[in-house]
């Protein structure tokens, strides 16, 4: 192994705790701290563990975490209406409505009932629309976590070749997008592309956010490339064991790259770092502080 | 030269014929036309001729034009009022406000108070937010033209290879977009990208939207690709004369390409063209039979 390990958990935390100071003094100048609800329905353990999680990492940040559980069969209406109360209450800065739904409810259009300015997660199309055209909104947290794992190895991005695998609308088209905006050229790829292999193989900076396991094979990676895996896949190992890989074979891409992110404690631990980041950001914008 | 010329006049002139049929159904089934509101702020020469060239093709098309024309010295608050009637009149399904506008007034501003629905130029956020994550919206005219160019000679373009060099939130970036929906490999490359060449040469559809006369040269085109041109540029010829020139090469590039779009007479007619599918578009969904 030649590449260096881009220790998503030590950027994660060392940027928790420098968004704790600034909660602090956000607290200190607006006479208030950021708020964020959580908007779980129903019982789906996994979403009951991330949200569990984002409640813990409020907590230790300083924001005030304004959990809302409400039961599997709630109707579309009436989570509208939560949405609505909660878009309309001024100690909420952040919402977030974990996903995915129960079926009798159509998350597009809860999603775009959430106020944009209060869209933490960056999935209303108006904040999708603020990133293209460059305009201040939010972005979604993956992404945006990779962009922080990119610049902590290479803070100059100009002019550089990237190449997004993947383009869904909360991973590879905002990532590609921030890409742009960072001044690389840019190539969004995805089922469709043919030889992926080698359109992989431009890429200086390769995001892989597809969710095939080990995917990406070592001779598609252009040596000395930033590779980001966003992948989290849960595969077979030893009999009656599972165990979690990314889109990217680690062992043969860490050979050649010159820099890449582990599956765990890569990207993932990003996530919820930039959430906060998020939320302090609408607070500030709603003090008047931005 | 070996391309096939893509005769964006005879292209735009037929759908110009098939808008006016679909208006005059249109205008059957909703009991009314559909109606263009046009606003022009002070006496620009060339701005001008747009309106008039605009008003025009929407006469010809059976959609009624509603021009209004203000003074130079039009204030931000006046123009906006203006706008924020047009939002509210049922007989105005379209708002265009001419640019480029007075230096007293904030283009932005007024560009994002256009009502979405009605926002035919597709440059407000939300609509540049619908066509990142997929939903119905509003397109900007050029780069909508130079997709129905692209299909007139390549309709399927499932893995095809795209390169777009500019990223201009009117024209390289929504344009991009497009491609990406058609389902191709896109690039967006620009003024920071290395070796432009290179890349270029990459293109099965290369699009070129930068403004630099001529830049495109014949050896950075693959054979075969598809050019698209959508420069307009006037530079010097016969001593006292000028002349329009794309951001390609004609002649070099024409020799290399399967299909090219020539400047004058390629993608410039388009624009109208959309402009009046928009508004047309615009009209059917706010009676409610799109
Ligand atoms: N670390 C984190 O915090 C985090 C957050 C979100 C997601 N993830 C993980 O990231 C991965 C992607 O998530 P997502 O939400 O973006 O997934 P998604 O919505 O399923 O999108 C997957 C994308 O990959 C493309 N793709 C599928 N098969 C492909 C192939 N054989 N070759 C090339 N491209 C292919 C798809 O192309 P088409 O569009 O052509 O179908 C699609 O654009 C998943 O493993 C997910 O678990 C991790
Ligand atoms: N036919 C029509 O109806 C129509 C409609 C609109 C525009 N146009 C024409 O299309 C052209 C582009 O218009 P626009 O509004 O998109 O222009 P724009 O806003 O000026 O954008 C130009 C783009 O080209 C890039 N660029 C500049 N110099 C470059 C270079 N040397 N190499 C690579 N990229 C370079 C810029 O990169 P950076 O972002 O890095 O600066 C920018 O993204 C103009 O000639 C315009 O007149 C025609």
């Amino acid at each position: 192994m030649s590449a260096a390990l881009i220790d998503g958990k030590a950027v994660a935390a060392s940027l928790r705790e420098r968004i704790a100071d600034d909660v602090a003094d956000f607290a200190a100048s607006a006479g208030r701290v950021p708020g964020l609800a959580v908007v779980l329905v129903g019982d789906d353990a996994a979403s009951a563990v991330y949200v569990r999680n984002k409640a813990a990492a409020c907590a230790a940040a300083g924001i005030a975490g304004h959990e809302h559980r409400l039961p599997a069969d709630t109707s579309e209406e009436a989570l509208l209406a939560v949405v609505l109360g909660l878009n309309a209450d001024p100690s909420v800065d952040g919402i977030l409505v974990q996903l995915p739904l129960p079926p009798q409810i159509d998350a597009s259009r809860i999603l775009a009932a959430i106020s944009a300015d209060k869209d933490v997660d960056g999935f209303h199309a108006t904040n999708a629309g603020r990133l293209a055209t460059g305009l201040p909104g939010f972005v979604p947290c993956t992404p945006l976590g990779c962009l922080h794992l990119i610049r902590s190895v290479g803070p100059d991005l100009r002019g550089a070749e990237a190449v997004v695998i993947g383009r869904s609308n909360i991973v590879g088209k905002p990532m590609a997008a921030l890409l742009l905006g960072a001044d690389c050229t840019v190539t969004i790829a995805h089922s469709r592309t043919r030889d992926l292999p080698e359109v992989a193989r431009r890429a200086d900076i390769l995001v892989a956010a597809v969710g095939r396991p080990e995917m990406v094979r070592g001779d598609w990676v252009k040596p000395g490339a930033i590779v980001i895996d966003v992948g989290i896949n849960r595969i077979a190992s030893t009999p009656g064991r599972t165990k979690l890989v990314g889109d990217v074979h680690f062992a043969e891409a860490s050979a050649v790259a010159r820099a890449i992110t582990p599956v765990p404690g890569g990207v993932g631990p990003m996530t919820i770092a930039m959430l906060l980041a998020n939320t302090l950001e609408a607070a500030r914008r709603h003090a008047g502080l931005a």
